[in-house]
Parts: C-alpha cells; structure tokens; sequence
C-alpha cells in the first residue's frame, strides 16, 4: 500500500496513473489531494493526472529516472544502510569548504565517481563539501541551478541510493557535505508545478520572471514545498547544511519572513536528530539581518557568502574593472572587507546607483563564507576562466592565502587548489528550441559587453561541459604541484593557529600602501604580508619578534620589516622565540 | 537672490522660468542642478523648463497657488510669527487623536474655518488632531490621498500662513497637530516627477501600478525626497508627528529600511529641536519590526495603526462578513484584540488566503492606534456610512466604550463623538476624462460586490463632497447631544483612571460567552462589561467591590454579576471601597 498525496488548489480532478490503472484522488479541505493504492510500492512508476490530462511528474517526486518529463518513483527511504550513526559536522568557525559540481568533479561526472577523490578532498584538509544543486533538471548535464523536480537527486549523476552512498562515504572520511538548494525560481524546462498550485506571484519581477510566491495567496503551502525539502535532504539524505541560492530574490513581505521560518524548522529538526546542521545563504543584500540570531530580531542563516570580499580582492589582483568591479580595486577596499566584511555598509555604490548595505555590528567572523573563486566568479565570465588563467602563479598564492588566513569561512572551488588549468563554463543539454535560446541569450549577455559572440562558447555545445571537467592528471604536474603543497600549508596553519580562527573581526587589523601597492594583516600575532607591487619591496611588519611561517623563497627578514618578491606574499607569526624558531630571525628564505 | 536647485538625473537641459525670462541651470555631479537668480524673491511664480519643454512645478514646491498645473511660488518659511515657543506635545500614552479633513470638517473647509471648532476639541478631551493629507492634490476637493506636489499645502485649504495659523491655534489650545503623509504612491494627475528623475520603480507593483523607488538605481535621492518632506512639514509648520498611509505598500529590500531611515532622521530632529515628534504607521503587515525600537532591530516608528482592532469590533457590531470582515466577526476575534492586538499573528486568514502576522512579543500598548471609525472604513463603504447609520445608539456607546478603555492610543473620526448623520463618501473633482474613470473604477468596483451601481454615489459630483460636510447644528440634538456626552464621560474617565493608559497588555483579561453574547474586559482594576446580546442579561464581573463609574439606565449590580440591558456596557471600578463609593454597591442605575 502506498498513500498518494498532493498539494493542487488548481485541480479539478486529479487520479494517479500507475501503469495501466488510474486511482482517483480526493480532495480535502486544504486543497490536498489523497489516495491510497493497495498494490503500489516503492520502485513503481506513477504520474498524476490533472484534469483529466497526460499523466505528470509528482511535484514532490523523490525519483525521475527518465529526467523531468518522465514518471515519477515511488522511493523508500528507509531502507538505506547508514553506517554514520556517530557522526557530526565541525562547528563553522573551523570549517573549509569545498565546492564541487558533481558532472565535472570527476571523468565519470556521478555520485559514485566523486567517492575515489574523497581521500584527496582529506588530505587537503577540507572539512566541508559542497554539492552544487542535485535536484532534477532539464538534460543531462548543466548547472543544476534549473531544477524543477526539487526533491529528486539527478538521474545523470545516479540514484538517490547512490548519492546516499556518496554522502555516507564522505562522513566516513570526516567530511561534512552540504547542498546548493535553489528556492528562488525553477527551470525553464520541466515545470509541472503551474498545474497544482500559485507557486509563483506575477506581483514581483525577478531575473527569471515572475517570482516565487512566498508571500501571497497560498504561499503556506509554497513556503512549506521548499521547507519540507530542505528537511528532507537533512534529514533523509543526512546532509549536514545547505547552501541557499540567491536569497536577495526571495521576496516576502510577511512579518515572518521565509528564511526566519526556514531556520527555525531546521533548528527543531537539529535539535530532534541531535546532529549539527547549518544553513548559508547567497546573499548580496549586505543586510546584517540574513545572519543574525533569531533572538536579535534576524533570521537565524548561520553563515553568508560575501561576494564582495571576492570583489575586492578580484579588483586587487586583476585590475578589472568591468561590471561589478568598478565599485572595487582599491587596497583600501579589501582591507575593509576584511575588517567589516561588506564594503559596502552604507556608502553609495556606483555600480548600483545607490546607497548599499549596512555595518554587521558585533557579529562574528564565521557568518561569512569567502573565496577567491567559485562557481559563479569563474563561469559567468564568457570565457570560464579561472583566476589562474588571468593572474601570475604568485598572485593565486596571495590569493589563496588571504582567504585561508582570513576571519572568515574560506571555501575553495573545485581545482582551484591545484590551479587546474580546465575553465568552468555554463553548459547546458535543454532540448534544441530552448537550447537555442540558452545560447543566444549567453552570446548577447556577453556580446553587450563588448565580447566577439563566436569567442563565447555555446552553452549547449557538448564541449563546454567536457571542456569544464577536471584533468586530475595535472595534480602532479608544476606548477599545479606546488600550488596543491602551498594550498595544504596554508590549510594546516589555519588548523594550529587559533588566532587564525577566532573571527574577532575588532581585533583584524590591516595596513596598506595603495600606491606601493602592500597590504599586511595582522590576525591576533599572525601577519600575512603582501607585496601586490611590480618589483621586490619592504613591507613594514610589526616590530615584535617573529618567524616566517610559510613563504615563497626570495623574502628577507630585516628589523621592522620584510623585503618580498614582486607578487609575493609571507605569513609570520609574533609568538615568542622558541630556539628553534629564533633560527628564522633576521633570516631569509 | 533666491537660489534655485532640483535633483534631476532624467534631464539633459534645466532652465527655471520666471516671468518673461529663462535662466539656465548647472548640473552638478550628484545630478542636482542650480541656479541663483539676483532678483528673485518670495512671492514670485516660477516654473522648470526641463528640455526646453513648458515651465512645470518643482518638483520640491512649497506653494502651488494655482493647483498641480500651475506655477510654482518662492516661500520664505522663517517670517511666520510662531507664538508656540513652549510647546510640547503629550506622549502617545496619553493621547486621543482626531482624524478630521479639512474640506468637510467646517463649511468653510479651510485651515481658517478649522480653528473655529478647536475650542469643541479641547472640551472634549482631545490631545491631538490629525489632518488627512493637506498636500497639493488634483481639484478643489478631494480625500488628498492623491497628492503631487507633496511640500505644498493644498490651495483650496488656504495659504502656508494659513495652515500655519492653525496649527499654531491648535498649540495654543494645547493640541497637539499630527499630518497623514503618502509616501506609496503619486496622484495621477498634475505629476511631472516623471520627467526629473526615477521616482518609480517597474520591477514591484501595487495597487497604484508601479511602485516608488525606494531600492534601485537612484533611489538614494527619492528617499531624501520623502524624508526631507517629512522634516520640513515637522520643522517649518510645527507639526507634532505624521502618519504614514499604507506603509505595507512600500517595497524596500534595502538593509537600511525606508522606515528605519526616516525614523532615524526624525529622531535627529527631535533632538535637534527639542521637541517630541512622532511617527505612526498605517500598517497591515502585522509585523511588530515596523514599531519596535531601533536597539531591539525594528524600525523605530512610534505606533502603528491597528485595523484588526477595527475589524473586529466591527464585525460584532455590525455581523457583517464581506471582504475582509470574512476573518472576523467572533468576540473571540475582538479579545484576541484587547490582548494581543493582531488577531491574525501567524495565523491563516480566509481572506488573505495564507498566513498572517507574528505574534507582537512584548510590545506596550500605546504602538497601536484603535478606531471603530476612520475616513476609510467608513469612507470605503459604497454608501459612505458611519458606525451611525448601522448600528444602534446603544452599539455605538459600546463601540466608544471598548475604544475610549482600550490599552491603545484612541482614535475619533470627525464627527464620530456625537454620530454625525453626514456620511463620508469618496469624493474627487478631477478633469472630465480622468475623472470619468474614478467614478466608473467606484462603480464596478462596488459593482462587483453586488451593488447596484446607481446606488453608488459618485464620487466626481459636486454633492458627495457637500453631503461629506458636518452638520454641526446637530451637536445640540439628540440622540447626538447625549451620544457627544458619552464620549465625554469616557475621555474624562480614561484621563483619570491610571490603569486604562499603562498600556500593559499582559494584564488585559478578557472574558467572553460567544453565544449569549457578552464580554467583560479587565483593565488593572476597571472593568467594561458589554451585553451585545439581543435581551437583558447578567454578565459575571470581578467578585470584589466595584463602582459603577459610567453606564446607561437599566442596570443592576448583583453579586459577582451585573444585569445589562441589550445592546448596553458598563464601565465598574474594582478600587477599595470609599464611603462615598459604597452607595453604588449593588445598586442599579
């Protein structure tokens, strides 16, 4: 027997077909329709009929074998063979995350396949991995940030037992797994869900359209769909956080706002399953209140992505300042966000035209997740380039270690610790008409910028997947090596140097020179010294006694100061002299 | 010299018209353009000529004398003879507000006419009058809800001297002088915003179409719009506070809200001027952030008015249950209210079709304004009606009794306090074409709810405006003589009686029999016993001693009860027996 049930204030009739059969379904009074079928088990295929049409996918559809336009599954989760009983997450404030995408993480893009670099992922000192978005969505490959079937794992990357197996080997190996979940809109391709209910409200324009309907005429049940799935990937999958997209296009004007409600129910499923779970929103509002406590009035998201910490220290490396970068560039920009996380708090920002953010107040450091690089930063440029295809060898180093020495959450994208040399660009499989226009869209998008069309690569070109994956070979080569060795290092020292990891942002303080172009943060005793400029340089340094931690040859030591090599970057530290790192005084490396 | 100066992004040439001559303006980097003009001086008429287009009103005028169309006229604010220089205006707790209209309140509808009924407010225990918008609005009479020219008062109503003189009158008399300001939307007529900078915004709509932009490209200067409005009328015509229309219609997703800003700003003021100003909120988010402080994160706006309370007190009275009296009707529904003052708190509303609210936390009393009447429950009925004109004498002696004793800033609609037999219809004197449209809109829109639409006054005639007007020969009538008496009684009982104003809504009890229909409230010792039952009945009252301190004939006090007749209440005292007290005990009156 298995029990049918369905949110759809829009039918007027609604069965469920499995194979030849059709059940009717009845309504209640809260528009959910229910039916019991005795001979239905988990492994059949169904479909609802609405009104008397083609059998569709279950909006809650926990399978689509066949992809969004096929039937849906019945699936059991009970049945699978956790062996995690013991496991929990680290806290945040001492977390590394690694953002991957399943399709080009590994040569065979699937759950299964992204097991064998798991030891790697250990080895690196990662705590924390990233799935970019698994639900269901159109063809098969693409973002995934599309997903219309939100409760099904993809059927490309395997089964749901499959990501199971996935998540249950990375706790096995200590590692914590999170999910990119997208709730501010649905793919193009594939949505049912305009048949059962006011999923979306035409009262907000968003990037994609009409906006989800979190605040109107139904959106009890709306704000519940996304709800009810965020707790089954915590609670079924044992995930152990989400990541939400883009939750400055959420809007709700409800007294309590959707992500508030969000954080509560998940705090209560935390609290009844006695593991730790976290959930940390894409955010450009610069709205302290995403991540403040619920008990302060704010919604209660544990952590934030802080782009502009990416923009500042983008501008600062590159020189670019297309698009968003013209609000950044400056030295003085990336020391404010490291102090005060958004750049913008309050100050006119030119690329938005108007005034921008507000001050975080005491909040902590582990509120803000930062990268030097993610999915978004690297594939939304026409050409998918890393950072390591637009600056020096030297630059990545400093980038890499003012993100892993930083007060903050730092998080890695795939292959950026070992600079690998693929691209990630926007790929997509939809079917040719909208295909098309996918293609179309990215060619004029990037051609208003002043990019040749034929340079951009066609999204729904089979190469710019292939192009995208991982060459795991590369691992071993220079300078992919030392860049993998320098990466670890830096993970380590941000293991055994608390100070690195107290997120006392009023104890962050930063120097720079704009125009000799240094910048020196001192982390509680710990100083990382840049010298972003075109030629070797001294770089003032606190006048206590110290030791190199962890540098590239060429620096020199001197009362005061450091001389470093053109774009080259050391981490001292000020504790007191033991014999052995009195050694490095004075000294060179 | 006058130095002329107006915030317009949108234009590529700027010249101010005087007379016969044209001077070029000067643009300056933050798109703020000016001129200084030698022989310009108050008392002249100017225009902007945008474009080299026809000289229209800037967009800041401080007096339109010839209507929205017309010239703008330079006003010195500084040579008003201000005799108000002790004023201080009685803190919300204290306060009874009087809503009133200019147009209709005397038959002269002027601020001149107004200052002969003040002496009639004073008398009847009124602490502050509120103006509905007197900005500059399309025609000779209208609700003002429409406004364009939003620093100029309205011609029709007098001068900026005369508005002036009454508000100063009003401190003399001491009453206070709070203004509903419109921040939503603009009027549809006479509004050439448009064409100097983006003061709307297409990506929200509302009910008014798009929505004004508080949060794109620009917007810094339309908040300073709005803001730098708010602090002239409360700096150069000494108004005492404002109250917000629609606030719910604001769409800002900025991490400094509109609100929080303006009251920030407000506060500045206050302290700059040393005087207490307010702000108070027409809100039907339900969400207590809009008044709660600006420490505990909430937007700081001092009081919101409470339509649920409206609501629910209506609905008793009356049994109706179309539109949004669907959600109420219960006594249950009224003492939520007395309570907890939302009854939709994070609750689902039948009529909103979702959920409502969140529950207000520990928020005093005197943060929400309550009415049985305002200009638009009463002036949204197709009719126009008052509470008057469909309930008995008895119910609107309850009505006032449950507002007068509630623990929340009480407020009449003009006329109210003694049942005005004029009802308040809507009512506008746009140009044919535009104003063709208004009374179609008003017919189809009462239409649709079942109205003849012949039956619907409309609003473009002459006579819905007269038929508005008090009729203040009945004052000395009956049943208003005795009905203006009761209103008396109740404010000068709420005056002396501690326990009404504290505003401590967790000593509130209410109890209620929703089939006999009574219900007794229990304000720290004072207690309203309502029988809104269709015959005499006993209500249990507190077992201790008790006063009767106000009620019609007909009562009986009995132990632990007191017979009412239908449709009565009394008002009893719980305090410690004084000789003179005791007489009452077990009496009847």
């Amino acid at each position: 027997m298995h029990k049918f049930e369905v949110w759809a204030p829009l039918a007027r009739t609604l069965a469920v077909r499995i194979g030849d059969s059709s059940h009717p379904m009845k309504k209640s009074e809260s528009d959910w329709w229910a039916a019991e079928v005795d001979d239905a088990r988990p492994g059949q295929d169904y479909g609802f009929e609405v009104d008397g049409g083609d059998a569709i996918p279950d909006p809650r559809s926990a399978w689509q074998p066949e992809g969004v336009n096929g039937l849906s599954r019945i699936l059991d989760h009970s049945s699978f063979p956790w062996t995690d009983g013991n496991w929990q997450a680290r806290p945040l404030s001492s977390t590394i995350i690694y953002e991957l995408h399943v399709g080009t993480f590994t040569p065979a893009g699937t759950f299964k396949g992204a097991i064998e670099r798991l030891e790697y992922l250990r080895e690196l000192g990662i705590t924390h991995v990233e799935l970019m978005p698994v639900n269901e969505f159109s063809g098969p490959w693409g973002w995934g940030y599309d997903g219309v079937d939100l409760y099904a794992p993809h059927h490309a990357y395997g089964t749901p037992d499959d990501l199971k197996t996935l998540i249950n080997a990375c706790h096995a190996r200590g590692l914590a797994v999170l999910l990119d979940v997208v709730y501010n809109h649905f793919g193009p391709a594939g949505n049912y869900l305009g048949k059962f209910g006011p999923y979306l409200t035409e009262a907000y324009k968003t990037p994609w359209g009409a906006a989800v309907n979190l605040d109107h005429e139904g959106s009890q049940e709306v704000r519940r769909f996304f709800i009810d799935n965020a707790l089954m990937w915590l609670r079924d999958y044992h995930f152990d956080g989400l990541r939400l997209d883009a939750v400055h296009a959420f809007i709700d004007r409800s007294a309590l706002h959707f992500l508030e409600q969000l954080s509560c129910e998940i705090d209560a499923l935390t609290a009844q399953h006695g593991r730790h779970l976290v959930l940390i929103a894409e955010s450009d509002l610069n709205d302290p209140r995403v991540v403040r406590s619920r008990e302060a009035h704010g919604y209660g998201i544990n952590a934030q992505w802080n782009d502009e910490f990416h923009h500042a220290l983008h501008g600062v490396l590159t020189g670019e300042k297309k698009g968003y970068y013209e609000d950044f560039g400056l030295l003085e920009h990336l020391a404010k966000s490291l102090r005060r996380a958004y750049v913008y708090d309050g100050n006119y920002s030119s690329h938005r035209e108007r005034i921008h953010g507000r001050p975080i107040g005491g909040l902590p450091g582990d509120r803000f997740v930062v990268f030097s690089q993610n999915h978004d930063q690297v594939g939304n440029r026409a050409q998918g380039e890393r950072l390591t295809h637009l600056v020096s060898v030297g630059r990545q180093k400093i980038a890499a270690a003012l993100v892993l020495t930083s007060p903050f959450v730092p998080m890695l994208f795939q292959g950026e610790e070992f600079g690998a040399s693929s691209p990630f660009l926007y790929f997509s499989q939809h079917d040719p008409e909208l295909g098309q226009k996918v293609s179309e869209g990215r060619k004029n998008e990037f051609g208003a910028f002043g990019w040749d069309p034929d340079q951009v690569p066609d999204p729904q070109d089979a190469s710019s997947f292939e192009r995208s994956k991982l060459r795991w070979e590369e691992v071993t080569q220079e300078p992919h090596a030392s860049l993998l060795e320098w990466h670890k290092k830096l993970i380590a020292l941000r293991r055994e140097n608390g100070a690195l990891t107290d997120g006392q942002l009023n104890l962050v303080d930063v120097k720079f020179d704009e125009r000799a172009k240094w910048l020196v943060v001192n982390r509680g005793g710990v100083e990382i010294a840049c010298n972003l400029g075109a030629d070797r340089q001294a770089v003032p340094i606190s006048g206590r006694g110290r030791n190199v931690l962890c540098a590239e040859n060429g620096w020199q030591l001197r009362p005061g100061l450091i001389e470093l090599p053109a774009d080259s970057v050391a981490i001292l530290s000020e504790e007191p002299f033991s014999a052995q790192k009195e050694l490095s005084q004075y000294a060179s490396g």
